[in-house]
């Protein structure tokens, strides 16, 4: 180990976001979302990443700024060599997927800054055939999610609803009394009974829904797989499916895969798996966390290789600390600005 | 359709490579390789490509001009939307993955000058772990295979020899007489029973081979399975996967698969091929075939991805018409260069 001074100067700044509605799941609730924002300098440019931490999946903003401010950037000589690098960055240490991916962003922030491209661009990618968005509804009473579809009606082309509480089907039937618009579930594994979660999918089927994410414990692969092959919708594995590696397993499992930026360690590793899922003939749909605009800015530049989009987190914010792509006839899509395409609305690195 | 001028201009030029030795397989002899010759101006920017189409293949110099020149690239507005741009490249007509190729080529190189950038570094690849290239031996009397390999040895980290004929053994055994370099073996479909192949293959395991490309022919998947159970080494697919859409059929049949440029119609979907072969637990060899260092230098940007390389076409030719990376220690690697890394040794296209 040389004692040379690393040419890269990484901040660290945990920030809480404030969620605009309580966020209730099938196994948890809350009111904020703790983040760790990042800055990475070098030569002038400054690239931006976030590390979202939702309690539940046992990231914590003091983890990840360890994890980060030990890293030792003093090898990371050539910034362009990610594949190296982010390796080396995975094997830092075990899990702690929101903070890698919060460096994977800062560094491809930093390198499309540098080259003066958008992702999406250096990706081939064209961000006018972006899918739109789906809005997330969490489990509220009846009478409350149907207010919130009626107050979003005709902003967004689908909704997508937490099921897996004891009201699905009287909160699916208020929102239906307000809206037509498509819907996609998301069960965050709540359903225990196959033969009950084929009942309730095929409910859902008549009314309108576009696939069901997680309906059962990931751990339950028989089930899942049975569930599969009866399921009238696309049966997509979001818990089950974390990172590439698990992806070879997802065939006959599910029909598709749940991509997020948090679990999959970030830009590089999503995009293969967004490319892998299309190759093994897998429907992907690309989520997010509640995040800032910096990580749904990050996203976007992704989306058009998504067959369905659900990149709300920075709508469901009530403090954003980051300007980025904004909601636009239903479809939040990259900007032009060059990396990820988001900018910090005040100075948060300055302390 | 408007009748606005395109801004692109697309110039073609047949040329026929000679080769420094006849080149034999299992199925076929030629001392020459037609190929197409391609380039993309915009801007004041050129691009180069390349379709080598050996003539067992199918395609032709007449039919990669005329694909080509049919395209209609008014329609191609934004250069940086690849992903859509190759796609109707691709369904502009079936087949031709040469031609195709040749317009993914071009359209990288154009791509990677216009950021002033070499493809690896836009890949985020360290061109300094490009696996070394083996050199190809056709199928010859074996004292001609003998000298051969006498000539080059030290030379390579390892020959591939092409087998398939009615003096394989005493082949191998001429070239293990001159050099104990590891050898990788292609059969080209050349072996129809397949205890005979277990019976060749666990021969060669003892003779110091790494890998056996294409035992037997493509179409008869199951004794290919019972091969790669059984076999020793592993077993990859050369004729077996073209394209992505085939990698699905590939995994519990072959161990791995032959990537090539001329195959998969470029860069783009052979970079997804390499990716996807990789999240499978497929290994993967980054092949070619005889041509110029214009498609030898976009083959190297990609060579980082892959388990083994076989990048030595232009190696094999007396008249390339094109300068690129060149052979150092065994390895031929990606050069500085912007977009692909190959320049014309002459104005080839000025006629």
């Amino acid at each position: 180990m040389t004692h040379r001074p690393s040419p890269w100067q990484l901040a660290v700044v945990p920030y809480t976001l404030e969620l605009r509605q309580r966020f209730t799941l099938a196994n948890s609730s809350r009111t904020t979302t703790p983040t760790l924002l990042v800055a990475l300098r070098r030569d002038g440019i400054c690239g931006y990443g976030e590390a979202a931490m939702p309690p539940y999946l046992g990231e914590t903003q003091a983890g990840a700024a360890a994890f980060l401010t030990s890293l030792d950037l003093r090898s990371f000589d050539d910034p362009f060599a990610t594949a190296a690098l982010l390796a080396a960055v995975d094997r830092h240490a075990p899990g702690q997927p929101a903070a890698k991916a919060a460096f994977d962003l800062a560094l491809h922030d930093w390198l499309g800054k540098r080259l003066g491209q958008p992702w999406h661009r250096l990706l081939g990618l064209d961000r006018a055939t972006t899918p739109p968005t789906s809005y997330t509804i969490g489990i509220h009473p009846p009478d409350v999610a149907r207010e919130l579809a009626a107050a979003m009606h005709g902003r967004f082309r689908s909704f997508k609803i937490k099921l897996g509480g004891p009201t699905d089907r009287a909160m699916v039937e208020a929102i239906r009394a307000a809206t037509d618009t498509p819907l996609r579930v998301d069960v965050n594994q709540g359903w225990i009974d196959r033969e009950a979660a084929l009942r309730e999918v095929e409910w859902l089927a008549a009314r309108g829904v576009q696939f069901v994410e997680q309906p059962m414990p990931k751990e339950r692969l028989d089930d899942l797989a049975w569930l599969t092959r009866h399921s009238p919708l696309p049966i997509l594995a979001d818990e089950g499916c974390q990172r590439l590696a698990d992806l070879r397993r997802i065939p006959g499992v599910y029909h598709g895969i749940v991509v997020k930026l948090m679990k999959a360690t970030g830009l590089r590793e999503a995009r293969t798996m967004l490319e892998t899922a299309r190759a093994l003939g897998l429907s992907t749909m690309l989520g997010c966390m509640t995040e800032t605009s910096c990580a749904i800015a990050a996203a976007t530049q992704l989306a058009p290789l998504a067959d369905w989009v659900d990149l709300d987190g920075a709508l469901l914010v009530a403090n954003d600390p980051f300007v980025g792509p904004v909601l636009q006839d239903g479809v939040v899509a990259a900007t032009d600005g060059p990396g990820i395409g988001a900018a910090p609305v005040a100075d948060l690195f300055a302390g």
